[in-house]
């Protein structure tokens, strides 16, 4: 794996990564749920046309996928890998992914819009995110006919992405705030000012190894900058607050804090049999450990790479033959002991 | 540490350690409990001077310990060596001990009685420790008047220990018989043929390290061979029925079973904190790995060492500064990674 997630951002300590997303529909086609097949076609047949042609796109190494052709497996690990969303991978109708070879860009055709364009970038990065949606939506705008409108902009299916349609989002990294129990006011207060908060894994409200992504509710009535700067200023003081509880609950009582980051790793680097959701948790604390300058020897974009490789689809790419359950968590321990071997 | 305890004895993959102890009075001297200061003095004197003036007993670098003028803390000690009884520790008459330099062989005098001799050696030697407390036995006869009666044999202050004099038992790890539960059908089965079975560590009846100690109930009416024999017999069958459920457990969940085994080692080998309980339950299951072929790179006879180590006084006294509670699970968990690395 040599995708994005392997360079180290800024203030990567707590945020994991950046993502900027816009929604863009094309005039005189109806919305994706309302179009024949052969209609649907065009607009794949278009999109895919252009990006691949394009001499600008040609650096990015763009690969086409026609979701009919894809099997499930191939589709699950792109949604592991917010490559598309979980709702892409299981539509019928005619769809396309086009996603560059660093896998930092990725358009979906025939999502809930007829195109919606993806950056990912490590740490803190929405600028740099938005600034290469932001091309790569010009380029496809220079070519096809936007669906907007003056009052409204750009017009999209659902009416919570009218306007700007944009998204922009980070993962964040929180065990102190999830420990101290503070993460519960936190999500509360950004719920107050129009700003998401949900746990990237694990079911239920519990966030399986402290990841949380925060995002924009609001698209309309506010240009693309001042939500983007919205939202870093509401990372930034939830950043600062994590450090701080961090080196509060380290000062408090360093010798259990470091026990609890040392048992995790001792743990990771010796089971046999794991579960995704505990190693998500070992990753949690080892992570801290690391960016806290704890653990020396691990190097924090593996634990990057870890929290992607110990997911099903992923893993069952790792290996020939077909996991069940319990393979499962035999093959993700032999996974985990091999990359941590690495950096011992 | 260079004591008997490092040394590996036959089936030492179940029995841990063999122990022999003979209770001995001399004539013409009241019991412990009813002797007089002076009277005491000269019961001491008497077997001190034996023992350290005695030709054949050189070689064994016999040391004496004037119960009164040892510290608790060396007191608690040879208690956690198993080299003197709890209540001898705490006693308040004249009494003293002898120690062998490798602690193999341990004297006290005024215990309950007026001498008890104790052999113990490295896993299943019971007529080893028998031969040597004989050896020490005639020794001292030859030199003081047994109070000894032909109808009752040797007469001692607890009617428990009449006739011969001799309590006979082995230390077991037995971790399979616990984990199935069995361990309790076996307590029971002891019970009723005049075998005691008791935890070595931890409170109540729960046995913190899997480890129990085996020994004969029965002293009048049985020759020494007899009582030892016995005692074999019983050891060979609960040490059979351990191994079987060990490879039972093991094949039924292999992966599980070293999983198991590699997370104790694995925290082991990280923790910053640990108790002296989880210490010796971890223990025990690395142990078992060790004795069963799994874990290739730890010495079973570091763990042995280390079961001693993990206690309050050993652990205190491997240190300079007085420790607190808090202090000794931190001390603890530097010492276990200090001692566990040298096997990596």
């Amino acid at each position: 794996m040599d995708g994005w997630y392997v360079e180290k951002g800024p203030e990567s300590d707590v945020v994991v990564s950046s993502r900027v997303r816009l929604a863009r529909n094309i005039n005189n086609y109806s919305f994706p749920d309302r179009l024949d097949s052969q209609k649907a076609r065009e607009v794949v047949d278009n999109i895919k046309k252009i990006v691949l042609e394009s001499e600008e796109c040609k650096s990015y190494g763009f690969k086409f996928y026609d979701m009919h052709k894809l099997s499930s497996l191939d589709k699950n690990i792109l949604v592991e890998k917010h490559l598309i969303s979980p709702d892409f991978a299981i539509k019928q109708n005619v769809s396309g992914a086009l996603i560059s070879s660093s896998e930092q860009i990725s358009l979906m055709i025939n999502e809930e819009d007829h195109l919606r364009i993806q950056c990912l970038f490590p740490g803190m990065q929405l600028e740099n995110a938005s600034s290469l949606c932001n091309r790569m939506d010009d380029l496809l705008e220079s070519e096809l006919d936007y669906a907007y409108s003056v009052g409204y902009g750009y017009l999209t299916c659902c009416p919570t992405n009218i306007g700007t349609g944009i998204r922009a989002s980070v993962m964040l990294h929180l065990p102190a705030l999830v420990m101290t129990g503070y993460v519960r006011k936190v999500l509360e207060a950004c719920g107050k000012i129009g700003i998401a908060v949900r746990g990237i894994y694990g079911e239920n409200s519990e966030a399986a190894g402290n990841l949380f992504q925060i995002s924009n509710q609001v698209t309309l009535g506010q240009d693309e900058n001042e939500i983007i700067s919205g939202l870093k200023n509401v990372v930034s003081q939830i950043t600062e607050r994590e450090r701080t509880l961090r080196r509060e609950l380290y000062m408090k009582e360093p010798y259990r804090f470091e026990d609890n980051i040392y048992r995790a790793l001792g743990i990771l680097k010796n089971a046999r049999i794991i579960s995704a959701d505990e190693s998500l948790k070992l990753f949690s604390r080892v992570r801290m450990g690391v960016d806290m300058g704890i653990l020396k020897n691990v190097d924090s974009q593996v634990l990057n790479e870890l929290i992607l490789l110990v997911q099903p689809a992923c893993l069952q790419k790792q290996v020939d033959e077909e996991l069940k359950q319990g393979d499962r968590d035999r093959v993700r321990a032999d996974m985990i002991r091999k990359k941590l071997r690495f950096d011992d």
